[in-house]
């Protein structure tokens, strides 16, 4: 039982993981469509011992298709995925495009799979630091209601493409080898420093990301009154986000309780070695689906010990994207 | 007016920054002494137009010794700031050995100058986190007193020594080499990662750091009912750390407000430029002596206006280390 599958923006670096990914998963299709811009139609891929070309994303690429990945930015999106889902596909859109839109399932498969029957022809993949964030706060929430989340992100290179990893890559031996960095993908020097996130600001100061976050997670637990307050942060590293989350809970809870609802909580790792001070790191959860959890301790400056801290390590262009949106047209087909 | 100085300590990382703020503030002294562990006897360090020979640090180093810069380390300031104390000398300690003993006053010239005449001797210097911190956070609590601080740290290799910072720039190199990074002065890779803070960990899971941010801003504040709780992590940059700063007031407070009382703080540099999205970083802070300030948001997660965020960036040998130590000894004069 197959289907006939696109990718739109499949050069990219979401792209390119979502090919690896339904590779490893073994993804039942019985056509593939990879498409890209202009700029990259004709590049030959191969896939499963067969060559690919990409083709230009236009307005006729959608005919017969039954799902369509889409990780080719929110413009793109807004003008495609309508007429995809015009021809008959649904769209699982990595984007921002569609994610506030009240009518469009923003799905986590491991918290609100359910959600994915209500949708209209698009369903938006979240943010990946939402994801990567949520993931393990989901089975806390679900036990002990979440009142209040302060996050704060150290992110990789990978969430601003492809370019922005090569970036990392580039800057980092301009400057070991006593050069001015050279800045594009990036407003401002990534190698070997640390910088509040480039997404716009709006008027109260929060960046887009951080917005997400907020945003996002009320959609996706389905409680617009969890109250999140997020600070986003790049730092040199070049595909796994990391997360310092405090959060404040409803009723008392104990680390340990924590670690035994994290301990079989779907897509979630606990890497929790106190004796060894060993916690996760961004090399820990690169290239892997899990959300990895440590460092978790009582906040001892909430009250009744309705406090905790953790820590997690979660890989961007994986369980941030490219994963999430494959799991979504699993439950699909 | 001058004093005899000794430095102990004199070829770390951070004996080499006392040195350059000492000549750069031009401290006045008749003699200087340079101490350091056997190891480093017998090395020439030009200071000054002068050539001085490092010394090895012994019982009998103090002898006409009026202060005493200590950054050798816990166990050496526990074995030899009480003989220089004995000797004469009043100590400024640069490790945590004397932080929390109640007789010693633990100082940033910014917030509590005063402490410094109640000294038996030894006056300690906080830890590089706490000050980079909390330097900001004063003038905001003197207006309206801090509740409850959320932290979570982005370090630099410094707080590790000189062979920290060398192991981030070998580890880097090796890596762009496509070989397997060599960990010595760390317990995991730093280059292009993040892990938490390798200090020993207490029962509670929370790291010596994370104690210190807590149990010192405390003393420092002569506030012990202010609750701290804190995340520490490493992140891959040379010298200066950054920190995400959750800030929750007794009375409302508003950004404005927030970038007016830092406007005119000692020892603070506002960067909170949201129309260029323009805001502290690391190499911003590197070298210079200011804490860096913005992200200066209304953290709407907090009823009634009462909560903050913010992002501070400072130098961590610098004010983290060797320039408040220096600020001390200036006071004593």
């Amino acid at each position: 039982m197959g289907c006939n599958l696109a990718i739109a923006g499949v050069t990219g670096a979401v792209g390119q993981e979502f090919l690896k990914i339904l590779e490893e998963r073994d993804f039942p299709f019985d056509s593939l469509k990879m498409l890209a811009s202009i700029r990259s139609a004709g590049k030959k891929i191969e896939f499963k011992n067969k060559t690919y070309i990409v083709e230009e994303l236009t307005k006729d690429s959608f005919a017969g298709i039954d799902i369509a990945l889409f990780s080719a930015g929110a413009s793109r999106s807004k003008e495609f995925a309508p007429l995809a889902v015009d021809a008959g596909a649904v769209v699982v859109d990595n984007s921002s495009a569609y994610r506030m839109e009240p009518e469009v399932p923003l799905v986590i498969p491991e918290i609100n799979p359910q959600a994915i029957a209500g949708n209209k022809g698009i369903i938006a993949n979240p943010n990946c630091s939402t994801i990567i964030g949520i993931v393990p706060v989901w089975p806390l929430h679900k036990a002990n209601p979440v009142k209040r989340m302060v996050v704060s992100t150290y992110q990789a290179a990978s969430g601003a493409g492809h370019s922005a990893m090569v970036e990392l890559e580039e800057q980092t031996r301009e400057i070991l080898a006593g050069k001015e960095p050279t800045c594009e993908a990036f407003p401002y020097q990534i190698a070997f420093n640390a910088f509040s996130h480039n997404s716009a600001l709006g008027p109260n100061g929060y960046n887009q990301e951080e917005v997400k976050m907020v945003n996002e997670t009320r959609k996706i637990f389905d409680c617009p009154e969890v109250a999140v307050t997020c600070t986003c942060i790049r730092i040199a590293v070049f595909r796994a986000h990391c997360e310092s989350i405090n959060l404040e809970f409803t009723d008392p809870i104990t680390p340990d309780q924590v670690r035994d609802l994290l301990s079989t909580a779907p897509g979630v790792s606990v890497l929790d070695d106190r004796e060894h001070n060993r916690f996760p790191m961004p090399i820990d959860a690169s290239g892997k689906d899990d959300i990895f959890v440590g460092r978790i301790r009582q906040d001892e400056s909430i009250p009744e010990n309705r406090g905790i801290n953790i820590w997690v390590a979660g890989d961007q262009l994986r369980k941030g994207a490219a994963l999430n949106a494959v799991q979504i047209a699993e439950k699909l087909l």
